[in-house]
C-alpha cells in the first residue's frame, strides 16, 4: 500500500477535517521554479519545502581531481556540494553531492594504493564527511566532518581489490545518503581479474533510491519515489574516469554483436536489495564485491546486497536492444531499467 | 502497515466523506459468481473488476509441448492463456498465464541444445512474449510480442547449465508476471551434477506472490496478499515433464527415510527475495542458479533474488512430517509453506 | 509510508468520524506502569493490551544449562520463559523467550555431537517448543510443542558446523520468533577454521527485529518498529558461553589495535534481510553459515538471508571507534547499529 499514490490530495484535506495540521504531513508536491537554470516549468521538489540554507544554492560540479604521486600511492581530491539534478524526466532534486553528480564520480586506484584524500566541503550550512568501503582507516578519526567551506585530509591504504561504495558518513546518514551522497571506488586488482582478455567493454552501473527530498521519515519507512541505474563510462585501463552520469532509460549504452561486457555493479542503496539482470545473456562470470577470487558462473541474476558490488561479464550475441533491471519487479517499474543497443 | 488490513471497509467511507471518488481506490472485493465452472460460491476476483475482454474468458489449459527434433534441438510449443486458478482457499483469480497454469509448466531441456520456440496467443485482447533467462538472444527481436490469436516461433540456444525463470515479457512487465506469466526452465547440466548418484527424489519447487487482481498500483506499491510454493513433480532423466501443480500446504510431498531430495528451486517472485529453508535438516549441497560449478556447503537457508533458482539437496533421516518455508515469516505467514511427509 | 508514523493521534479521531471502531486499529501505545519491577514511568507495552495470562507474569531469566556428557554427546537445557526486557531505551517489552533473554542465549556445540535437549516451559498459558537449525530431526516429532509447566526431552545429530538460528516452532510462528523466541546456536568445525590461528577476538552479533507487541498483524504486514544487534562474549574454544547480552548501541565492544577480530552472525529476522557491515574495515574472509568451506574473500558487506548466519572475520587497524550496521539504512535507522572502541 502507498500512501503517496492512495492519497495524492485527499489526505490533507481528511486531516483538515480531522483537526490535524496539514503542514505535519504535507505530501503535495511544491512546484516551484528553478529559477538559477532557467527550467521556470520543470518540477524541483517533492515533500516538504527546501531546506532554508541551500534554497539559493546549486552549485556547478566541481570535477573529480585524481592525481598519482607515486607507484603506490594517489591524491584524491573530491567536493560535497548542492546542485539540482534531474532525478526523473522533469523532476529536479536539490542533491547533497560529491562533485555535482548523484552518484557521484566514480573513483579508481590500484590494489596497494595509499589515498591521500581530501574532501572540500562546499555546503554552506552542513557538515559532510566521507566513508570509502574500499579502506582500512578508524572511521573516527578518519571518516569525520569537514565543517561548511572547510576542508579536511586523510590519508589510508586500499588494500583489498573490489567494487566499493562511498558515501557521507555524517548523521543522520540516511539522509545524507538518500539525498544524493554517495558513489563508487574501484580498487584495481593487482593481478587483474582471470577473464581480463575476454573483455571488450566495460561500463559502471550504479542504483539507488530516491525518496522525498530530505525527508527523514519518508527515506526511514517510505517506498522509494525512484529507484534509477546510472552509468558511468570507464576507460579501461586509466586510473582517471570521465564520469558522464546519464540517464540509462533514454540514453542507452552501446556495444557491438559478440562482445564480452563487463559491468562494474554497486547498489548504493540506501535502503534496497538489488536483483540485477540484463534479459536475453547470463553473466558468465561474477566477482562477488569485485573481488577475482570470489566467482560464481553462469547467474541469471546477481544479487547485491545495500551497499554491495560485483563484477559482472556477459555476451550480447545478436543486434538489438537489451535491457538490464532489478528483477525485483516493483524497482524495475519505479524507473530501474535501462538498456543495451546491440549492432553489427 | 497494511491498509488492505487496517481499512477493509472505512477507507471508502473515509474518501466519499472527503470528496475523492471511491472507485480510484476500491479494495473492497468483488465476490461475483464464476459461472463457467460452476463454482457459483467461490469469491472470484479481489480488487477491480475483470478486465473486461477477459470478463468471459476462462481457457482451458493446453499442455506443454517438448519434442526432440536431433541430439541438441529441441522444439518447445507453449500457449498464453487466460485462465481461472484458486491461488488460496476458495479464492479465484482469472489468471494471465501458460498452458493454463501458474506459474506455468516446467520446461526441462539440456546444455547445449538449440530451442526452436512457438508461443500462441489464446489471449483474445493483449499481446503476450517470452523472455527465457536461459537463453542467449536480443530480446528485442525474440522475445517480442505475440498478438492475440497470432503466434510467433523464435530460435536460441540454451547453452548454460541451470534452473532459470521464464516470464512473459511485455510490458508492463510487471502486470504480465504478477497476474501469473512465470515459470521454470531447467537446462540439464551435460556432465551432470557431482552429486547425480546420491539423489533419490527431485522436485521443482517455485515461489511467488499474488497481488490484487491486475492491479499494478498494488504490484508496485503493495505487500503480497499471498506468498506462496508450487511444487511440479519431475521425472528424473527425463526431457519431458508432468507439470502437476498443487498447493503444497494442502498436498505434501512424499518421502523415505533416509531418502536424499532434490529440489530445483526458482523464486519468480515478482518483487521480494526468498530465503528458502527446509525444517529439520540442512541443505548438504547448494547450487547457486543450479550451475554445478557454484557450490555451497551445509547451508541452512539459501537466499534467492527475485527471479534466482538454486538447486538444493537435503536428506530426510527420520520419519514425519518436515516443512519447507521461506524463513522471512511474513511471507511464510502469507501462505509460502508446504510439508513433506516422510515414511519408513 | 508509514501509518505509524503519519497517523500517531488522527488516525483513530478519523476512523471515530467514519464509524469504525476504534479498538480495531488502536495503534496507541499503553503506558502503564511496570509493577513489578518497580520502573513505574517507564513505557512497557507497545500495541495492544498485554496477554491477559502473562500480565503478572516477569519471570527471572534461568540459566543456560550445556553440560558435556561424552566425547561426543552433550546434555543442553532451555527455559521457555516470559520476562520483561528493555528493547530500547526506556521500552519494556513482555518477551516470550528462552533463558530470559531475546535473542536467548548462544548454544555452542562440536561438530558430530548428539544433542540431548530438554524443553522446560515456565509459561503458563502457551505451548512453546525448539527448532534448532543445526540438526537434523523429524520436526514433527522433535520439534514439538511443550505444554505450559511441563518439560520434553529430545536427541539429535548436529553433524554440520557453522553459525545457526534457533526459534520456538510452535503456531504462528511469527508471533513465538517476534516476541523474542529466537537465538543462535554455533556448531564449532571438527578441524576448526582455516584462519583460527589469526584471530584474536570473538564474538556472537545477532540481528532481530520489534514488532508491536504480540501483534500478528503488525508482524506480518507492518515495517519493524526497531531492528537492533545483539552481543555475546563468547570464550574462545569454550563449550561453555556466558551469554551476556547488552545493547549494542550504549557498550561498544572493545579490541586492540592491529587485532584480528571474528563475529560470529546471525539474522533471527523474523522478517527482514541483512547486509552487514563494519565501517573502517573490510571482512577478509567470510564462511556463509559458518561452515569453513563457504568462503568469501575481501567483503565489503555479507548479506544474510532470514534465518541465515556467517562468520566474518576482520582486523581494526588504528584506534578509534568502529561501528557496524546493517547497510539498509533504514533498518540501521531503527537502530542496528553497534559500536566497536579500539585502542593502542
Amino acid at each position: 500500500m502507498n500512501l503517496k499514490k492512495l492519497f495524492p490530495i485527499s489526505l490533507a484535506a481528511l486531516l483538515l477535517l480531522s483537526g490535524c495540521a496539514q503542514s505535519d504531513l504535507a505530501e503535495g508536491k511544491n512546484t516551484e521554479a528553478a529559477s538559477e537554470n532557467g527550467q521556470a516549468t520543470v518540477e524541483t521538489i517533492k515533500g516538504t519545502d527546501v531546506f532554508a540554507p541551500h534554497a539559493q544554492v546549486n552549485h556547478e560540479p566541481i570535477p573529480l581531481r585524481v592525481e598519482r604521486t607515486g607507484p603506490s600511492e594517489v591524491h584524491v581530491e573530491m567536493t560535497a556540494q548542492v546542485t539540482d539534478i534531474e532525478i526523473d524526466k522533469g523532476l529536479m532534486y536539490k542533491t547533497w553531492n560529491f562533485n555535482g553528480e548523484a552518484p557521484g564520480p566514480v573513483v579508481v586506484v590500484n590494489e596497494g594504493d595509499v589515498i591521500n584524500f581530501t574532501l572540500k566541503n562546499m555546503d554552506p550550512a552542513v557538515p559532510h564527511s566521507m566513508d570509502f568501503h574500499a579502506v582500512h582507516a578508524a572511521p573516527s578519526e578518519k571518516f569525520t566532518d569537514v565543517l561548511p567551506n572547510e576542508e579536511g585530509t586523510f590519508t589510508y591504504p586500499a588494500n583489498n581489490p573490489g567494487v566499493f561504495m562511498y558515501h557521507c558518513g555524517t548523521a543522520p546518514v540516511l539522509s545524507h545518503i538518500a539525498n544524493g551522497m554517495h558513489g563508487t571506488i574501484i580498487v584495481k586488482p593487482k593481478d587483474g581479474y582471470p577473464t581480463d582478455q575476454e573483455v571488450d567493454r566495460e561500463f559502471v552501473i550504479i542504483q539507488n533510491e530516491w525518496y522525498n527530498y530530505n525527508d527523514l521519515d519518508d527515506m526511514t519507512f517510505g517506498e522509494p519515489n525512484q529507484v534509477v541505474f546510472s552509468a558511468k563510462a570507464l576507460n579501461k585501463g586509466d586510473i582517471n574516469t570521465n564520469g558522464t552520469t546519464y540517464s540509462l532509460k533514454d540514453s542507452p549504452l552501446q556495444a557491438k554483436v559478440g562482445e564480452k561486457i563487463r559491468f562494474y555493479l554497486n547498489n548504493v542503496g540506501p535502503n534496497e536489495i538489488s536483483s540485477f539482470h540484463v534479459t536475453g545473456t547470463l553473466f558468465d562470470t561474477v566477482y562477488l564485491d569485485g573481488n577475482p577470487k570470489n566467482i560464481l558462473d553462469g547467474m541469471q541474476t546477481v544479487m547485491l546486497p545495500a551497499s554491495g558490488g560485483a563484477v559482472v561479464e556477459f555476451t550480447v550475441t545478436e543486434a538489438g536492444t537489451y535491457s538490464m533491471v532489478t528483477h525485483q519487479f516493483d524497482h524495475a517499474t519505479m524507473g530501474a531499467v535501462g538498456y543495451i543497443e546491440v549492432t553489427e
